[in-house]
């Protein structure tokens, strides 16, 4: 069986991930790597081991990472941040009270280690800044590049960005460290907004959750439906995590691959910004599998069946 | 057989396009319509009779269209561009003098007329900014509407732009004329930068020339040395404007194609940029056929062998 580690900013989108992994039957979540992103650090490690715990899964290790981007000392979640997710990330949705602690092995010491351990099995979908991702490459760049799948919620090739005009939140929230992913050499999935804003939700998708009467399910809908009234997607709440993740799993979600080597710009209006250029256009090797079109039926059709799985459990 | 109008601002890459057209067995030139661009309207509409002329087919009629983008009054043309396409816009060649003169009818009503006459078996070819194109659509949008093909060089979707970091030169010259005929909902085929820098000539793609003893075939040359060696592209001159015509000629040249829907920006530093954003993601008519990627070696050498043929003529 694959094995799984989500690189998660958590972030209601990220916690549906979460939910989404707990409830297939064809991977086993080895552990969650946690960096800054969507909120701060410290709440996306609360968050992501509260839904965990929640979900009846505290057996599954929280790992800690980044709590910035590299080359600074600083992060603000900005008010935009806010409203999407909630001032505390999961749309204000309040988890049961849980003692767990995250584990104190670093988020890339434990990429690091599973990369060792699974080898060609393991996955890692990174949902956040490239942080966590940057830092264990940089560590140790053999290890990593044993990784059967590493692949990226990230970035806006054919489309218009969704933090400046030219530029994906996660890849823009770490320039540097998505600079040094993409020149690594490693071979890269991303899945960006391109396909991301194809998979939105609405009541319709998520009011199954209703009829479910678990306290799991009821947070899981109502963080669901904080996300889908606030997001400024396009017909709904966006899915980016959770396709991110699901195409991480089953490439076949996604219709459209491309085959493209991609630079991230670092200065001015456009910085974080991928795109290709100059001689990366001809070299015959390209690093990226970028999704151009996906399933999107497929997808909400496994999401949702996958989330039942999740929140339908005795309390 | 096919119908072809190209629509140029002859500029080397389209003489170059031309004189490929002329050398072609499956296709025949039912009229060439002329736009600012590379140069200025008046030099774009004498390189061109200059061209036909000189490879032996003075017949066919040459049309003058916009002088300036919509909503000016005044196009000046860059210091980049000469460095480019040379002071004349075909590389400071000189061709044999030659008395015609351009049709009296203009570009944009010769377009619609032809249309109306060849319907589904023509093909126009945009290789300048599209002015001429949105004047005929403007004009007579039913008659446009008639054309088995309206092929279009420019855009730059997965690439940096090669007149800002965002825009490719046909579409930034004249953004709102773009964005008319973006937003007319026809049927739009378009090869842009993403394909037409991954097809460049070096010396060795044309020193054949050299061989042939016709004065067409040294000015030809000429004009493709000085463009090779001016030209910012990767690795050489890349021939965006031959490989519209030949993709759309034959689709099969491109190995990637992508239906999407585009808009154009008018304002801003990404003026001139296309980039698709909002409900045009999920509606399911897409209006253009964009080119992702181009089996440059087969373009090469239909290209070569048309040119072979076009310059190897009785003086």
């Amino acid at each position: 069986m694959k094995k799984l580690i989500l690189d998660v900013d958590t972030g209601i989108d990220d916690a549906l991930a979460i939910a989404m992994v707990l409830g297939m039957e064809d991977v086993s979540l080895a552990g969650v790597t946690v960096v800054f992103g969507n909120t701060y650090l410290s709440y996306a490690v609360r968050n992501t081991l509260d839904v965990l715990c929640e979900l009846g899964h505290p057996e599954i290790g929280v790992y800690p990472g980044a709590e910035y981007p590299w080359g600074q000392n600083d992060w603000l979640v900005s008010d935009h941040l806010k409203v999407i997710h909630g001032n505390n990330g999961v749309g204000n949705v309040s988890f049961k009270y849980n003692q767990r602690k995250p584990k104190n092995q670093s988020a890339c010491d434990f990429m690091i280690e599973a990369a060792k351990k699974y080898k060609e099995e393991l996955i890692i979908v990174n949902l956040g800044p490239l942080t966590n991702l940057a830092n264990a490459i940089n560590k140790n760049r053999e290890a990593m590049s044993l990784c059967g799948t590493i692949a990226i919620m990230g970035g806006a090739l054919t489309v218009k960005g969704n933090i400046t005009p030219y530029a994906e939140a996660n890849i823009f929230n770490d320039p540097a460290a998505a600079k040094y992913v993409m020149e690594s050499g490693l071979d890269l999935t991303m899945i960006g907004l391109d396909v991301t804003l194809k998979t939105v939700i609405m009541e319709d998708d998520i009011s199954f959750l209703k009829e479910i009467t678990t306290v799991a399910s009821k947070h899981i809908y109502d963080m669901a439906y904080y996300y889908y009234v606030n997001e400024e997607g396009v017909l709904g709440g966006a899915m980016h995590d959770p396709l991110a993740v699901a195409a991480a799993i089953d490439p076949s979600l996604i219709t459209k691959w491309h085959d493209i080597s991609l630079e991230v710009w670092q200065n001015g209006p456009g910085v974080g910004r991928i795109v290709t250029t100059g001689d990366m256009l001809v070299k015959p090797n390209k690093n990226v599998r970028y999704a151009l079109d996906v399933n999107s039926e497929s997808f909400k059709k496994r999401f949702k069946e996958a989330l039942r799985k999740a929140v339908n459990r005795p309390e």
